[in-house]
């Protein structure tokens, strides 16, 4: 075989370097970690949105008081102006039970209404709202799909948001296989359990697992042991899901089921 | 005449106080101190979805480098899909001068093709991006149209949004008005104030007003007193948007003129 020159040896070698990056980015699981950051931003962003639709449209319709923050929006967009003159009909379509109150607080409203131009501007907020909430809901579908694809036995077990956030945590799938249980408990909880060691504050129960209902509404008492027999099998499961690629997440929920029953006598 | 009821009386000064909250909101200036700080909250948004945009692009097409921002998120929602077979004419619409070195960055770069759901997260992301410009836009060209007729003395001196700032400021027209020019030179430097008051570090010289060209492009030393030059010339303008109503503007922009090369001697 020919010696390879240094020019030939340099060549090859930024080659395997890029095939290397090309095949750690190869798995969707970069994606994944990308979709759950930009759902959570997307979250924040309408939110601030709205706040300023609210505010705003608030020195028109002060009186205006809907739980939905959508149905909100959606009002502003199709009926920011002339708000003395809203047909009953088409009002219901978009709110329902709630129009006749409405209707009666635009009667009285003492706000007055808004120019062209000042609608125009509304119109366009309340709109970018409710793109960014298309723009959420995308995502989130996007990520129902995919973690069900990348962690099969994860999902099974939790919330497909919920295992995105502890990914995007640990940084891949195969360190999440790798953490023991104890570190997947405290994913996301780095800056209390910083304090707890800097300054001696109570250690932390639990990270991203705390959003789950399962265990955000149990007794206070319970939920650290509980986070603790969730990451347990969670661990379990994304050793399956990095390596064996077998499908054991049944048996693991029904043991997962088991431990958590234990735990409430 | 007929002496009024308790509640008779009740109805008649609720509906004078109704009548004066109205009556406080009739002008556009609400409306402009809505529209700016939308604009601001629209700006710092679109960074924010541009970020997310390019780590998750980063994923597939790393070299990619475009010095604008709206160009890049473009870039992602028409091409970015199949990056190896871009027609060179239809990239060049898009990019211009750049392209040429776009195309070969694409040819060799290391990054995989998204798959279809991935794309069209991406084109999700980067079309949010869009849209928040184009409200963002529209908020602009509302800005300079209403601050023309709210305030045409001050927008004749200083540029609309920075006028509209110091409005949101000062809370409304008739207080940018009463203030002396001491006040409106620190609007927007309340912080630095108070840091100066509480804890004795340097006066700031300037607050909204250090965004004019004019004052963050002079030589460090002339900075205070041109914010102060602007400042009385803008006390002025503004007593007459709020009260007078008289153009006065041309003749105070060539005293501000006079009295800022005066400063450059």
């Amino acid at each position: 075989m020919k010696k390879e020159s240094p020019e030939e040896k340099r060549r090859r070698l930024i080659m395997l370097a890029k095939a290397s990056v090309s095949q750690a980015y190869s798995t969707g699981e970069h994606s994944v970690m990308q979709a759950i950051g930009s759902y959570n931003e997307s979250e924040r962003i309408r939110n601030l949105l709205h706040e300023k639709l609210e505010e705003w449209y608030g020195i028109y319709f002060p009186e205006l008081k809907l739980s939905n923050q959508l149905s909100y929006a959606r009002f502003v967009a199709e009926f920011g102006m002339n708000k003395k003159s809203i047909e009953m009909e088409r009002l219901e379509r978009l709110l329902g039970e709630a129009s006749k109150d409405v209707l009666s607080r635009a009667g009285t409203s003492i706000g007055r209404e808004p120019t062209e131009k000042e609608f125009e501007m509304l119109r366009s907020l309340a709109n970018a709202e409710l793109q960014m909430d298309e723009l959420q809901q995308g995502l989130d579908r996007y990520l129902d799909a995919a973690t069900k694809e990348l962690m099969p036995n994860i999902v099974y077990l939790i919330d497909y948001k919920i295992a995105a956030e502890l990914l995007a945590k640990a940084g891949s799938l195969t360190r999440l296989a790798n953490m023991p249980a104890g570190t997947i408990q405290l994913l996301g909880a780095e800056k209390a359990l910083f304090k707890h060691i800097k300054f001696h504050s109570k250690p932390p129960k639990y990270g991203v697992l705390y959003k789950l209902p399962q265990i955000n509404t149990a007794p206070k008492g319970d939920r650290g042991r509980m986070a603790r027999v969730y990451a347990t099998k969670i661990s379990i499961a994304a050793r399956a899901d990095a390596y064996s690629k077998n499908f054991i997440a049944k048996k693991l929920k029904e043991q997962l089921d088991k431990a958590l029953k234990r735990h409430h006598k």
